[in-house]
């Protein structure tokens, strides 16, 4: 009598030949061990791990392509990898599959002063990419944070810090070469600094979170080092007199290259950290750029606004090393937060709303925060009318993460009230999918025409972004 | 005996059913008269008129979304259409249809001086948008020369002069509204700067050309009113010279707001044209914006450049009439052309490439046209390395379009091999579908995809952008 045949067990032997294809193409590149498998389940947030049943580490677009191949003719969930560093559990095999570990595929292909651009592959990091430019006179903008992939900015629309002056991945991505999901490459743009040719590729690509192709190559707009960089610090009575020294400083259209702000929790807790001598009260970092004439005049005219709100202890300065002091604070926040809140784990989300209703929306989800048992800090780039709130949970404290999903549900809500985003830079992955419905609405099954004609059986990052 | 049926008495017959329907929901808001669909069967380019079957004039989204349900219902073709000044063909009615003229929707609905952005229905057209915003201190950058309506410029991914600063329809545009192929109306997206909330539909409709969907509203962003302008303008030896100088402003980083260019053939006919004692040499024109110091040294920065290249006559001003006076020539260039060439038609033409090629583009191409007997003239919104080629020919001279043509492909594919696109902002429409698939190659099929996943009917401005 035979065995019963189920789907799974299809599912299962198809996976296995797809795997034995694997190692024949890459040898010891693919790898089913458990810490390997494990290492790359998992992203920097809160998601529980969900490992992929292989990892193969491409050095290639065709070998990406290769590895596509195999997985599309066996129907195999492909996962796109960069540094691991998302944060809304982009890279958690929900159906397993293969991981593309993309991280060495870390070459700079090619760098055009003449043009301001630079093509590198996927794997290469922003860090990486601008220590290769540090003679060149120029430089990379977007900085997300964390040491992420350009492939993985590209596919998350990264942002951070200095969007507010240079913009996102998606103003400084210029092409991508990208593997569909049946293995055939593109480029999705020329170099040319505009376009009317087509449908934008580039930008469709550009925050697809790998669910419409494994990006292999990114083309990047570059900047020039200004001749001119100052820093600038000031302290707030209120988070609100905070807010508002933002939104007058972009409003007079002072550009203002970063402006960051964090409440007085955070501030508690980067203060005890780095052992600062600074007012437990939300404060603001900014950084401009330009003449050594215009960023003075830049850094006394937001000085005039803070005064205004009431901010006091304006420190600001154009030498590197104080510079450096000045903002090491705010990258201490991250660190300072894991230490206050020992034995929790942060669920770090953000949104994005209009900047006229920054304040609004930070006071009361401010208000939320503090009627809660659930701690949670507030930082943001509050430049673009972007912020983060971190809830520090125990995520197996069924109690607190219902009480953090209930001020989350909240905070997304009152952001989309106020016309703005349910998130601004750290994408849907699987933790959002609710949340991209309720703001687009109808608009959704655009997104689902598209996907089901570009990744007919579903192969590319399945769950993230959206349900098929 | 019954008469024979074929699929053209069909599609005939179901298009005076859908045209009835029209008439019933829009009155005297349909016209079928012979002026108005000629009128309407053409734009601003070399491309032939072919007239659509009918011509509804639309007054909201929710008039459009029924147009588009009742056309689609029956099958029929839809052509959006705007002010008429495309320069591709893309109104050109090549399988009949109906025409939705959407320049009664003009509207402008919101205007965010705190936010710094507007919106606006489709039928507003920039120098509108402009006129209203005149006392707020904020402005609307895109300025494609003609007065066309924002939504004409979104769905050709529009850009003009002052791109190289501000940016494109690509950067400017925030959120459409679009009426989908079935008459089913989306919002791409919220207003906020930012988001990472799914596939980035604004951008997908920027630049689809009115295949995929009508746009009925736009949402855009606007910037402060810079407390200084200047403007200069600067002769050159050789358009090589002129080039030159623009490639080492751009690549100092100089934040030039518009710097355009024209060759010696265009100064010769805006000279007689506008009467104006300048010499027949290549000119550029330049534009500063920023704070009263800033311009008067990005000027001198400019000057020393064009110095070294051999320019002369450098002339600059912040005088509001000064400035206009200078930039008067500019404006002038195509009218000024029109009566150089009496007789001829304009076919103009465009091509953007990395702007480190820029010199040699132009000058391969001048090369050609000193070799041709169709007279052909340069100008160019040379900061962007975007650049228009004008032939002068009468359309129904075989000979003379056979040489156009000639000239043409080899622009285009010089432009190609330099990494350039086909179009910097004209867009395909229907002149450039084969330079499309040569410039993208196999993501023309995703394009494709994208069309029919959309489109499935392909209703939506058939024959423009793609073959399906």
């Amino acid at each position: 009598m035979a065995l019963p045949v189920t789907v799974e067990s299809v599912a299962s032997a198809a996976r296995d030949v797809a795997i034995a294809s694997l190692h024949q193409l890459l040898g010891d590149r693919v790898s089913t061990a458990a810490p390997v498998r494990e290492q790359h389940g998992k992203d920097a947030s809160y998601h529980p791990c969900v490992p992929p049943d292989a990892v193969a580490f491409a050095q290639s677009t065709a070998e990406v392509s290769e590895i596509v191949k195999i997985c599309a003719r066996h129907k195999v969930p492909i996962i796109p990898f960069g540094s691991g560093t998302g944060l809304e559990g982009h890279v958690v095999a929900l159906r397993g599959g293969v991981c593309i570990d993309i991280s060495r595929m870390n070459q700079i292909l090619q760098v055009s002063t003449g043009d301001l651009d630079a093509k590198v592959q996927a794997g290469v990091t922003h860090e990486q990419l601008n220590e290769h430019l540090r003679d060149t006179g120029l430089f990379f903008s977007v900085d997300p944070g964390a040491n992420a992939t350009l492939g993985g900015m590209a596919a998350t629309r990264a942002s951070g810090t200095t969007a507010v002056r240079y913009g996102t991945m998606r103003e400084n991505v210029l092409s991508l070469t990208v593997v569909l999901p049946d293995g055939r490459v593109i480029r999705t743009a020329r170099r040319a600094r505009k376009s009317s040719a087509g449908y934008d590729l580039t930008r469709l690509f550009v925050g697809s979170e790998g669910t419409l192709g494994v990006i292999t190559e990114v083309t990047v707009r570059l900047c020039g080092v200004p001749p001119a960089i100052s820093a600038a610090t000031c302290s707030f009575p209120t988070i609100e007199a905070a807010v508002n020294t933002v939104i007058e400083t972009i409003q007079t259209g002072i550009p203002v290259v970063r402006i960051e702000l964090a409440d007085a929790a955070t501030m508690n807790s980067i203060i005890r950290y780095s052992k600062l001598d600074l007012p437990v009260a939300p404060m603001l970092w900014m950084e401009f750029h330009g003449t050594e004439n215009a960023v003075a005049e830049q850094a006394r005219m937001v000085q005039r606004i803070a005064a205004d709100h009431g901010g006091a202890n304006f420190s600001w300065t154009t030498r590197p090393e104080d510079r450096q002091r000045l903002w090491r604070a705010r990258h201490d926040a991250y660190y300072a937060k894991k230490a206050a809140y020992l034995g929790t784990q942060l669920w770090a989300t953000d949104v994005c709303v209009p900047i006229s209703r920054l304040a609004e929306c930070i006071t009361e989800t401010q208000k939320d925060i503090a009627a809660s048992f659930v701690p949670a800090t507030i930082v943001g780039h509050a430049g673009d009318g972007n912020f983060h709130v971190g809830f520090m949970i125990n995520p197996n404290e069924p109690k607190e993460m219902a009480e953090a999903e209930r001020l989350h549900e909240r905070l997304v809500h009152r952001a989309l009230s106020f016309d703005g985003t349910c998130t601004g830079e750290h994408g849907i992955g699987c933790g959002k999918i609710d949340f991209l419905i309720a703001e687009h609405g109808e608009a959704v099954s655009v997104m689902q025409a598209i996907k089901k004609a570009i990744d007919p059986d579903n192969i590319m990052n399945p769950g993230k972004i959206l349900r098929v």
